[in-house]
């Protein structure tokens, strides 16, 4: 199902900024029982990156009233909102006055990640890199090719995800992923000051180590800081969080408590969500 | 007009990878009295693009009707040619198949830009950066939120173009053009292994100065080298050549004789064009 400026509708116009240069900005949210998980968090985000693109920003009682419509009766699946600005001449220069394309989808479920959230899972490092750029670091935004052409690179389902480096060899995330490492009880992940795209679920996993009294480290590492880590986790707003097994040829304990601890630290957060009206 | 996959319509699906992530390609192209000119540098930018990304070659000759049928009777326009990796499921995996959108359109010819070839224009150095990147380096590809940013740095009409650095404070190019210096008589570019795009203009030029025995040197400079410069050119298959007449507060000569060469030999290949069915 997709809604395009809040009606159901398969098609956009050609002429939409999203469709000629990507400009534009999306969130994906896992919905439960007919409820968009941290649906705040993901709006606040959405909103702030259109700040940053000058994309007039939706409003949010708007937005959201949307929202819950089209995720009303829906038992567990993937919310998609794209905002775009809109239509306009050809040539770069922003329409006047712009009016956003909305558009809401809402998508199965993929239902393997709660498998692979026990199992644990296998990463392998892509050569594909991230371009550095601050003027568009942190923001999920529609220019996406760096992780297409990352993502193609393998094509063997026993490998879950690929971890992109930047062009100066440090790590920093999965091609849909954030992710974090344990060394000697500390929990690291990556700066995303000039590549990256911040991730609500990491967000909500830095606050979940800040009220716990283990703040994790912002810090730029690369490979071999990553591969004699004692735990590695990747995670995003749909798989939640999905502990590492290997990274190529290199084996982690099943022993991994920090993940675990988060893991159930998500749990209660999520059952809060779903209590909550 | 627009034509999407060969038939005209306005309207693609909102679940096109072009839309979802800017998975995909395009080029634009004068077309003058119904013939699109330079059609075939283009179409083979675009193929080569094409296997770059992975996305499956439109079939050359197949597009050359398409596009010949579009222009026909068209005296001055912009010819648009779009191709994406088409419909795929949520995620950055590509489909299996990919079965590509093929978006052809024609806009109004700026009747503005053969004006500036003549009067010769301003540019501003822009704040936006574009970033490194090898993997995407030349290709004129969908992911266009760093001319986007860079274009909206200025909304006044005196200044014509913005100049493009790299993360490295080397010149790269313009947001919508390919830009060239001369100095002491010979004849200079950006190097394009890391960020912007080759376009078919440039090329034209580059082949022109071959012919003419002074072959345009492909290096990195910065700044300093543009405005100490003795003639400034910018370039584009709409615009053709515009001389630049300031950059900020530096003012360039009108004696330009390489320039205007250039022009002279632009000029007569258009008209071979036209004269070649």
């Amino acid at each position: 199902m997709i809604f395009v400026n809040g009606e159901e509708n398969e098609n956009i116009k050609a002429s939409d900024r999203g469709f000629q240069y990507g400009d534009g900005l999306f969130e994906t949210i896992e919905v439960q029982d007919g409820k968009p998980l941290f649906l705040g968090q993901h709006l606040s985000r959405l909103i702030k990156s259109c700040k940053r693109l000058k994309i007039p920003e939706p409003d949010a009682d708007e937005l959201t009233r949307n929202v819950i419509r089209v995720c009303k009766n829906t038992a567990h699946a993937v919310l998609k909102i794209i905002i775009t600005r809109g239509m306009g001449q050809r040539g770069y220069f922003q329409p006047n006055p712009i009016i956003p394309t909305q558009v809401i989808s809402i998508n199965p479920y993929p239902e393997f990640a709660s498998e692979f959230s026990s199992l644990g899972v296998n990463l392998r490092f892509c050569e594909t890199r991230l371009s550095l750029n601050p003027s568009l670091a942190g923001m999920k935004h529609l220019n996406r090719l760096e992780q297409i052409l990352a993502r193609a690179e393998w094509d063997d389902a026993a490998i879950h995800e690929g971890i992109m480096l930047d062009m100066q060899d440090r790590v920093i995330e999965g091609t849909m992923t954030n992710l974090f490492y344990v060394k000697n009880n500390i929990v690291y992940t990556a700066k995303l000051s000039y590549s990256g795209v911040a991730g609500i679920m990491r967000e909500i996993i830095m606050e979940l180590l800040a009220e716990n009294n283990q703040p994790a480290i912002e810090h730029d590492f690369d490979k071999t800081n990553l591969l004699s880590a004692d735990e590695v986790f990747i995670c995003n707003s749909i798989i939640g969080i999905w502990p590492v097994n290997t990274i190529e040829n290199v084996f982690y304990s099943s022993q991994r408590p920090i993940t675990e601890r988060l893991m159930t630290g998500l749990k209660g957060l999520k059952e809060k969500e779903l209590q909550h009206d």
